[in-house]
């Protein structure tokens, strides 16, 4: 399974179909939100196999983060986050956000995600079920019985300090170390996560 | 002075000439963002005397407040959210923000300041100083001596709380009683503003 774009999957004539895929891709996502689009959908419309779909990227999470162009896919980054002791998972949580986000390429596909949610109905439905499936299930799944709106609360923790410090950029907050950040928030979101009141 | 931007101060002649200041009051601070704007710049572009804008209008934040349509002003709200018990503030805080969001007719304003903040950096710039200066400058200076980064962490809380439940409509967040997101909520903002850890 490739995980990467530029994997091995990738034959050397097959630029064009991948673009014709990925363009197709969008559409479809477009057209019926991350759940209710599929690698066979988007493969007839593209005219290709699914087989073909499947071999340049992998699962339909993979498609979306390359037909969206974002920096990184969920399955990589959610395990990551939960590997290491349960009372620091406020912090890597936090710390890997802020790493994601404080990076100039992965901003810029992030921000372009966010704005278009912010802008039309349509990109904030595939926002919610690619955050809400993708990551925040996967995260709610992983550290056990948790009401999903604490994993949400946690999420609108992070979703406000990166657009408060980097879209926004409100001072001092744009401007201060991570650590300040950090050690400010991850209480918060341990809290969230973890410390069930 | 007139706080409603329909109250007595408005004579029936004046309808050309207080949508002509509006309008200038728009560009105006598109140009030079909240801080860099003037009563006395906005009523030269307009034609008319200063005095004349700050009897339509009053403040420079309520001229703000009147050219952006937004439906309230800092110096109303502030004061309710701070008036009670301290030990509540993080409660009086939440019920306030998600009261003003759940409400249609201030929703819409708020939405569009905030997209307007998200896809352009002059929208992100007359956003930041108002919400710094009117908004959080205001309740810091309110509450005492607190680090601003703390007041912009609460801030950062709400951002993403009313993103995620009224525009992302991410579930069971954005259907859940405003009750069990105060409860949720709450203990946060009361931390970063009360307790300093």
């Amino acid at each position: 399974m490739t995980v990467t774009r530029r994997g091995p999957g990738r034959p050397s004539d097959g630029g064009d179909r991948r673009a014709v895929i990925l363009t197709r891709a969008r559409e479809e996502f477009a057209d019926k939100g991350y759940a209710g689009a599929s690698l066979r959908a988007i493969a007839r419309s593209a005219g290709v196999d699914p087989a073909l779909v499947h071999h340049y990227f992998g699962t339909k999470e993979q498609v979306f983060v390359a037909a969206m162009e974002l920096p990184f896919t969920p399955a990589e980054l959610v395990p990551q986050i939960l590997d290491g002791p349960r009372d620091e998972l406020g912090e890597r949580l936090v710390r890997t956000f802020l790493g994601i986000w404080s990076h100039p390429d992965f901003r810029t596909p992030m921000l372009g995600m966010l704005r278009s949610a912010m802008t039309g109905e349509q990109g904030a439905a595939m926002l919610r079920e690619f955050v809400g499936s993708a990551l925040l299930g996967r995260i709610g799944a992983a550290i056990g019985p948790i009401d999903p709106l604490r994993v949400q609360a946690a999420a609108a923790q992070m979703v406000g300090v990166v657009i408060l410090r980097h879209v926004v950029l409100l001072e001092p907050l744009a401007s201060a170390p991570e650590d300040d950040v950090v050690a400010l928030v991850a209480p918060t979101l341990q809290r969230y996560l973890t410390s069930p009141d």
